[in-house]
């Protein structure tokens, strides 16, 4: 190895770990709190050195969201789309709680963080919502879904879906007041939802689990 | 006024003082982080004064927890619980998501702060849920629902609400991904959940604003 890939793989090191301190940090202690200097001292860095690699917070907060975007993205569209709207939207729903739940501090960061006023959302972030809109657009189409604004019901069933994976996150699912979380909460959520946002269909076929109902007919 | 009494108000005073401070700093740096000496700090009082009202964190989180819950189901029975359990479970999903929206740092140290591992939910806390699932009770028994076990639905009905809720205070309407929040996000989000649960039922009646969908009848 030559020495310009050394030092080029050593600076590549060196910016993951800033990124992956920063990450906890922010997840962890929020985002206003946590300075350049935190960062660098978690890490036993100068703040010097994390200038070299980052303009500023913004820059480094900017870089976090679009990574982790990009593995969301990767997780949501690993396993191709299936050809029926309400699978694709199940398994995209399973795909998302389970990125989720098995790295909360990326999740905490992406979703559960208040940034400085004024923070745009990542590329990566736009096009993740931009693969559940697509497939909401297709089942409304399609005539699965009743008619409706297709960003509406993309962010209703992001929301669901919100609500039970950081729930579990932030409560863990033995300390949910009342009861333990439902051990199929996150399925629930989603069959819930596409059979809320359902159109009425011909028998057997919509939703899945759910007693189906007769073809809507004309002057009812 | 004795001095007894006026004894009691400062006290009174002292005590509202910390527990404001520290929710605030719970619900900005994370639980973890905060300490009762950073408590003691923020409000320029030395941290023996704290402990002559507190006797650990613990205690201190409980108080505001307890506290918190208490102010949440004065907003859920405020107006009285509805005969029609869909309407009784849309009005407290709105006072819900009001309180949230109204209270921001109430809401992310009730629902989007991780507490220590030891953590028992509160007694309101669970009076809270409480009130959710006796509604959900009521409308499995009286044939509104689908049948399905009653902590499911009360914790989907609320996953439902607290993601549309935490998403709009983490972001801000105008900053989600993809495009900005729907005005009636939190209004579609009871709807289509409420449509989701909805047993087949006699035309008209139900749900409010969707196309109903005739009885189901023997042998389908």
């Amino acid at each position: 190895m030559g020495i310009a890939e050394r030092r080029e793989r050593e600076r590549e090191e060196v910016r993951r770990k800033i990124l992956d301190a920063a990450q906890e940090l922010f997840a962890t202690e929020g985002y206003e709190r946590v300075t350049m200097r935190r960062i660098a001292q978690a890490i036993e860095y100068s703040p010097t050195t994390i200038y070299l690699h980052f303009k500023d917070k913004d820059e480094l907060v900017q870089r976090l969201c679009q990574e982790n975007f990009v593995k969301l993205i990767r997780v949501l569209s690993a396993q191709g789309t299936p050809a029926d709207p309400a699978d694709a939207i199940r398994q995209m729903g399973l795909g998302y709680a389970r990125f989720g739940l098995k790295y909360p501090n990326h999740y905490r960061f992406m979703f559960l963080t208040p940034f400085a006023h004024g923070h745009q959302p990542s590329p990566a972030g736009q096009q993740a919502f931009e693969l559940l809109r697509n497939v909401v657009a297709k089942a409304i189409e399609s005539g699965r879904f009743r008619r409706a604004p297709v960003d509406t019901v993309a962010q209703v069933l992001w929301a669901n879906l919100h609500g039970a994976v950081s729930l579990l996150i932030t409560y863990g699912a033995d300390k949910f007041p009342g009861c333990p979380a439902a051990p199929d909460l996150v399925e629930q959520v989603i069959e819930i939802g596409l059979r809320g946002l359902a159109a009425d269909a011909p028998r057997g076929t919509w939703p899945r689990g759910v007693a189906p109902t007769p073809k809507k007919t004309k002057g009812r």
